[in-house]
């Protein structure tokens, strides 16, 4: 066992603070990873104020982290100390079901091991990123290339990726006109790997307050949903939405924008429930759907397509100690566009 | 003009009554049909009711139509006399728009002309199938293959086009397992087709009243909804759930019974909001879709394929004069498992 400085949630809704955890000994096929830098994700607050249910504490969030392998356990062959690595949402799962022999691991049929907030095969709480070191089965630890520095890396490993599996899913590329709901975190980065992919790109926020930024990250145009305008002008356009947002949307609005066999696809998720009616799908064979994260090997092919299409997150580097400010401003979307923590000053 | 007797609502929620209807000039590109039966559809009662919203009066309803050519415009190429036909729920569309264009038209972008309750080109209301004649543009009239009695097939027009549209389109078909939720006019025959396209069908229906028909129908399970047990052992199990009622259901309960990267496809439409938690589609990436009818060709195809298979509607023939009785039958889903109005009797 090795003790670790991190930063903890001890309960619900209280404030995080500086404490340490115990990391497991490295096994047979384990890397220690020198943690370098860790987004904060919104669902970090979600989940350490019990928004999405009862948690575990005391919590260490944290599941995208980026970080520099320091020990290999004796079996390990896809890593060695000094490479450049990231790991994710998931830290294990059962391997042997059909989602996990298919790639699709975030989809375990026996249900995913939560890089923090969950409980690993020997009943032990996993921690996560907020703090300096990790110790992860190499089968779930991703390789980032060189291209891509650590501290831009990081919030691909849950932002990028949550973006970049739908968007792939459902064909974004030439020809495809694509629309993302919010510019926050998860928005931003699904505008710049859809503008890469070569699609259409429409943002649609709230207001026009970050047109001049949407623009820049590859955004083609940007609509307030603020305008009742915008759902007449945009009736009937897109192949693709992509929604990161968890505030209940007009999901009857949204779907009136979709052409005939259009997907609405929800990666940002309202803890209440949504109303519906089915009428919105019935016409023009709609879709709404869900999309959660991606695979090991999705999260890889993602990194490897932003490393070559120079694609990082935007991010605002803070010290641990700004941890529980950053959380507020997350909660007021006054972030541009995420948050990474300089993990060196845990 | 021709005169026609027909079956009418005079007003919303009025019974209907036996009136007389004016049939308009047989046009360069029309066919006169001499209706031989019409189905009665649950959305007949929706609309005859305002269930749907407000309706146009007298409405004469009925858009599952089969009869015999008797006449045809000077430009007709696909039809003559004598010829065995149908038509379903659209008489017209703008022909032009990208749908249209796509064998679509049930989505055209400008809207189709409805069988009966809408108006057409001329501002003149339509009039459906609970009548003795009616004329339709050749390209909206669809042939009856020999091997089809005109009773049985005249479901089809609406019951079988409905379901056989999503389940082709969702590729129902060898190793897949698909369930049909409702065995009603809708469910039943989506069980014939997609038992014949060689899926593995599953009944969902409230109770196991009608397991004996589930089965002979050509079902491979049967399940009763209303007993908890059945969400427990078939979680996880479908590719495909075509749902046909147009009770709200329990959705979140119902998408856990599908795989992931599964759908389920609405074609009953409850007339108050769904409600729905996204958590349910996000996890498995998960599709809750719609689909309405089908188009003219893919309704010939249908046809075709329900000629070679042998399938046509269990019907239950009925006199115009049991119209009345047999809405509040189908209200109380005491039928086995279409009305047809023999419409000699009108």
């Amino acid at each position: 066992m090795t003790t670790v400085a991190a930063y903890a949630a001890p309960a619900a809704k209280a404030p995080l603070e500086r404490t340490t955890i115990e990391r497991r000994e490295v096994g047979e096929f384990d890397v220690l990873i020198d943690i370098k830098f860790a987004g904060i994700c919104h669902s970090d607050i979600h989940q350490a104020r019990e928004g999405w249910g009862e948690a575990i504490f005391p919590m260490v969030p944290g599941h995208e982290i980026a970080g520099v392998v320091a020990e290999v356990g004796s079996g390990v062959t896809k890593f060695k100390v000094g490479d450049r690595v990231g790991v994710g949402c998931l830290v294990d799962s059962c391997r042997e079901c059909e989602n996990c022999q298919a790639g699709l691991e975030q989809y375990c049929l026996k249900g995913v091991t939560g890089t923090y907030n969950a409980l690993d095969k020997n009943g032990e709480p996993t921690y996560g990123g907020y703090s300096q070191k990790i110790v992860v089965d190499e089968n779930y630890t991703v390789r980032i290339p060189d291209g891509l520095s650590l501290d831009v890396a990081a919030p691909l490993l849950c932002a990028g990726i949550t973006t970049y599996s739908p968007l792939r899913h459902w064909n974004a590329g030439p020809g495809k006109k694509v629309a993302i709901v919010g510019l926050g975190g998860l928005g931003h980065m699904g505008v710049k790997i859809a503008h890469a992919m070569g699609a259409e790109v429409t943002v649609l926020s709230q207001s026009l307050r970050k047109q001049e930024d949407g623009l820049k990250l590859g955004a083609d145009h940007y609509h307030a949903t603020s305008d009742p305008k915008t759902f007449e002008e945009l009736r009937g356009t897109f192949d693709l939405i992509v929604s990161t947002v968890s505030a209940p949307l007009d999901f009857g609005a949204f779907l009136s924008l979709l052409k005939t066999d259009g997907a609405l696809v929800n990666v940002g998720a309202p803890e209440e429930p949504i109303s519906l009616n089915l009428f919105s799908v019935i016409g023009g064979r709609k879709t709404l759907a869900g999309s959660g994260i991606g695979g090991i090997g999705e999260t890889q092919e993602m990194l490897d397509f932003c490393a070559r299409h120079g694609i990082g997150a935007e991010i605002e580097l803070i010290s641990a100690s700004e941890i529980n400010e950053a959380y507020e401003r997350v909660l007021s979307s006054d972030v541009r566009y995420r948050f990474v923590i300089d993990t060196a000053t845990i």
